[in-house]
């Protein structure tokens, strides 16, 4: 079986830098958007009987490149593919993966759903919620990319001196996989109720003050809750040039803006979704292709 | 079983239409778009057991628009609802509903394949091809505005010097359903190669000179059909003063600007689509309000 | 994985010719009917890990032949064969494609689901409605015998005086497909009502008067829209020595008692249907074997 | 929710009584068969919200009465009717309901599959193997028409007198029940090879001389089994008058013209099949009329 | 739409419970265990049309639980019940939600698939990860009876002296809810890694030494976690008269024993599993019936 | 394809002795039972691209039994196996075919509906009936037995001295099987009604007086049928050293020891189910390791 790759629109660097991983050149399509807005698409390869990967995060915007990837693997499927899988590193919706008040939707169980009308497989970086695997009717490989975070951020750490937070309840597990590889004490923070009432205020336990730190999240989204974290770490004394590091960089609404404001030192993320080459944020990335190939490579099998 | 109608963001004008013929108010839902770009729907109905009908045309941004419908729809059910039917008076991607090269989707059905995960039966207005009621594994009532824009435009026509024109090939069917209405002569455009290689001609095939002209099609999208059409039949010397009829109003691109430069004496179209409320263009539109409350009477049975 | 070809009892000439081109033998399968009108299958080839195609089109009896190439398709399916393709160059229930009235049901829909339940992809030939590859859940392709049949008349023209002749607004897509060949003009026939109410006459739009015509049509069923379009260019005083050509020769009721009143130079059509031997009427048949060889060559891939 | 019942037309006669013994008259429909061996099918009354029931047995032509019955589900489902419930008193297939030489198709799963696609529910009668039943993916109502044959015969028995007998291995558990009602003796037949190799005879285990004998099968199809049991009674020196009873008349092939050279007294069968009328057998008919008015009453519910 | 409960085996008490505070009495059915295992299920009610519920938890034995409830559901489908809703207070195999090593099987997802097959609702209380909802195909309604527990344990405060506890970081969110009721401070227990390398102790963050403490989780399965934390706080210097609340006392293997042996002042736990009548452990149960019953009446509308 | 065999718990002496006929070594699994009765489930084998076969009859406890092969399964799909078998010699509830009362599950369905769930092809040994071979949506290899346990057996037969005895109707056809092998007479026992009302005796159509008996079944599961069978003909007198032969030694409640009490020769039975190492019946078991070997090499093709 054949293998062969094609990228969406929506971060063909990193589908590039997957398929240079695979020593292969991307599949060639044609994806254009029609004056009425309906999407376009036409693949120009031959993949009958091939083992198609399509590289396609469904970040914003989210339905129009949940859609692409849909007609496009619909393509490959009449085309004759005999497998399609959708590379989906950073997948959207993972966040609405349970009802609250009773009244909304299970929003990434439609995505999952949708997803399942045309493809056979998923490839995602550390969904929001790992349990979300078990929302697709389809196998997923759901990598995680902390150990390459860890490896890229540990020649920035002096040990002893450096202390991993979490900046809110939702983190406490992903700080701990940081904490077990790069051997660092812990501190989390969690909302507490003011004193006049609905105010929340954030608490930081366990002990920061002279110590630099680490703020690790699965992502920055519009980065409210890493700016408070930022905010109360800062309160409590720690070290100047905090590290943040985080697998999804959205960077939603006025994220970089409300970042930068912030004295921080760096901030380590992946390429799961395109990079703003103009940012003036001190941002460092550890490109997914080559973990993203490797997982490939695993799927398909013997002609690697 | 109760009656809920919900509108999404597509064209609550034309829910509110069609709720005020029920002689019922819309149902209250949240819709927003976070900074993400995902949607957040929550509905502040109790709809359990109801009858639920959903008021979205997939125009423009067209996954958007089909997204919100399909959460708005989970939301629904997860809420109890008992049956649930969405109302696309235009539906997106109708147009694509083959392979012309072979190396497409068909992007039709995957629309319908897509509605048939949430969704019990749909409603929607001349669909491009009627046949594409046939794509859905839920029922679809493929309803027609063909008889109310014929007796929109009646009071307008002088019989006897009116003709009846098909801009393309693809509306000569939808052209004859007028004339059988209207009892109006017909003439066909359909393109022929130029002299000099592959530039195309469009060719009048019936007697149009000095004739008052109405030319029907199914919607407006560019508006370059329609455009090339009107310039066909001046080329062939029919009168000033020229009528156009279609069901959905797209107007995508510079539609409005296009045919703001040519002698049109009328616009007929209906408002499946929402009507830009600053046009300049003499557009005349006939409300689908009471033709959607019909149906959905017809399909509800007995507490009408 | 190799390739074996099924012919069922519809076109076993077509199937003998399909396999020739292949350079196979036609798998040994018994089929029978039982006195209770019970059909019995049996296949008596090794079809383990195969790939295979089950030459059968849905002509009448209808049922019945859908039926046997189900059959025959559940059979392989439990004998191991790894995919199944349904060859129906003909599809019968292709024309019920949409209700009417309302209170039909859609027929080429249901058919399609019937295939589905047993069969990988399928592959027709012309297909009425070329939507109704959408009323598929299994991929389909739609090989068009245009060419073909282009090609066969090309020898029996003379450019300059033949005219391509449309029987009814339904073909006037196909007669294009035909112009754009042959570099040929076109006329129309459409009905339109008599001064005496609802007898319908037919009338030609362009121009016929003394020249030769070659009317093209997707199929001859009963004959009727073709009789009837033979009479309305004869009456506009056309050339004798009329030609006709259509992918699909079912030649129902008294289609060919029709045909043969009439002062026809030739009939050209395909061997999707199986052509009765005994037959006056001036049949020449282009085969079909060769190209839908290719286009099994071209599904099955690597072996060819 | 209204209760409509619609007939095919396999059995219009079964669908009348049916409707009457429900106190309904048969729902307006229209089934044609067009030249080219298409059905078309429209129904002509309201079943919006209905529980809809289709009397159709599959007898021959089996494909098309299977065939009209999905085309009237469809109509049915596609008008809005709620429930649709197929009443096949006999259903064709049956006993094709398991692979022998391990290279037929499963025909009955193949035929309950097909019904799958459009009914929510059967009621079948005396089905040849129960287990078939399970081959549904729907709820089946498996009715038994053995205690209305069984008290129609009840009358023509002299009890002490009479002995049943299973014509072949298949009927052991059928004959059981018609024991266990009647408190009769019974015999058994079965095949066994004879002396000079592959000819089978039948022999009678139990004692059947100078008694009356009453044979008893789930159906009488081509009457082979039957007639060779009335043999080998008659062989073992049985009182003349022999009775059959048998649910399902089919009478295939030369199934009439076997049985009437035969000295029997009486043929009791059930209308689940339609009785020629013209027949010299001496067949005594059990309407299921009633009974199948009983099953859709309880299945229906409160409105009876 | 009648409502009928029925009881599998699992835990009669709070079925029985659960219909008292309806105001129903259980539906009969009889379940058996036949000699080689295979369980024997019967309805004796009629549930033709009727809304049923039926009450199973799938505590241990969890297989033969799981089965039970879908044989009991299969019933009640084929006797024509109109939905089937499973309420399965405890769910398990919810902690197998994700795969930890890439070999092992979502476990959570199959346990929601084969309920999918048989049943149209689930009714759940606090699922392990609330996630799980979005594993079933059918809408899931996830209670809670946080607000229940805090409400019974409310009188055993003593405000301003008692700290709340999450035993491990699986419980941070959980605690916060009690929190957010009670009004109480939190602290949390996480394992780290000792100086000699892979032996883990666990850590106290936040203040317990000289308090009253109260430990809370959702579910006491072998006591390991709970007694580990018991240890951690003790060791700090808390106050004795611990206080535990989980929702769901599964009490596997030893852990009755286990925590007997510790000074526990009192162990709230719900009936979603039935709790062994002899036990000397200090438990106090807050009874799920009417919380249950409110949810059933909410789903099944009008009637109550 | 490479093939991989594994084992779930249920008897992995046969799955050795099957996957030594393949010259294989079973795949490396861990599986067990947590203390909270939940199944955990791994493979340690690369299954990527691989034809995995299961070996796991479904035998008390049925219900673990069952769950445990479609853990395996799940784990086995989720790790990229291409096509998944499942190898149940022995398949539990296959006898509860169809409903008796109507108020019952058809439990057998339901079974095939669960492995449906995850496996795509189900290889089984005498199916009680073999019609469930139609209730699996997948393809059933339904094998038999009967030819090996003739064989074995027939060295212990004398020619003209046995008779082989049906125990009830439901091994009429089986018996039949045998005859036709080793070419020897019949005889069946059935149950008539005594002469003091319900109680029941068993009857013996055809000649045992004198002779040696042998009595085939399709299983012994609590005996009773077997007990009554073996007093019956011994009531008739029959020679002593009575033969038995049945497929399935489920050996359920108290079989052993009723059948220890017995004058028996030989109890011939298969390895379908785990042989209970230090029984003290005459039991003489042929293994089913080679046939299953065979059936396998047969359906995996190429690589054997």
């Amino acid at each position: 079986m054949k293998l062969t790759v094609f990228s969406g629109r929506a971060n063909p660097p990193l589908a590039e830098s997957v398929a240079s991983s695979l020593g292969l050149r991307l599949g060639q399509r044609i994806i254009e958007t029609f004056p009425d807005d309906e999407l376009y698409v036409r693949i120009d390869e031959d993949v009958k009987g091939h083992n198609v990967y399509l590289i396609q995060p469904t970040n914003p915007p989210v339905a129009d490149h949940l859609l692409e990837l849909l007609l496009l693997s619909d393509a490959c499927r009449r085309a004759g593919a005999e497998r399609i899988t959708a590379v989906t590193p950073y997948f959207g919706y993972a966040r609405q993966e349970r009802r609250v008040k009773g009244s909304e939707p299970v929003a990434a169980r439609l995505m999952a759903d949708l997803m399942g009308t045309r493809v056979d497989r998923v490839i995602a970086v550390d969904l929001h919620n790992p349990a979300v695997e078990g929302f697709f009717s389809v196998p997923v490989e759901n990598l995680s990319a902390v150990p390459l975070l860890a490896g890229a951020i540990r020649p920035h750490l002096i040990q002893g001196q450096t202390v991993l937070v979490a900046p809110d309840l939702g983190a406490v597990k992903l700080v701990q996989r940081y904490a077990d590889i790069l051997n660092l004490p812990v501190a989390y923070i969690h909302k507490v109720r003011g004193g006049t009432g609905d105010v929340s205020v954030r608490s930081v336990i366990g002990d920061v003050k002279g110590r630099r730190v680490l703020i690790v999240d699965d992502m920055i989204s519009t980065g409210c809750t890493m700016v408070s974290a930022i905010e109360a770490v800062m309160a409590e004394g720690c070290e100047p040039g905090i590290l943040v590091a985080a697998v999804h960089a959205l960077m939603a609404g006025d994220a970089a803006e409300s970042l930068a404001r912030l004295p921080l030192d760096r901030i380590l993320v992946t390429d799961s979704l395109r990079i703003d080459a103009g940012t003036t944020l001190p941002l460092e990335v550890a490109g997914l292709g080559p973990m993203l190939a490797d997982a490939i490579k695993r799927l398909h099998g013997k002609d690697f």
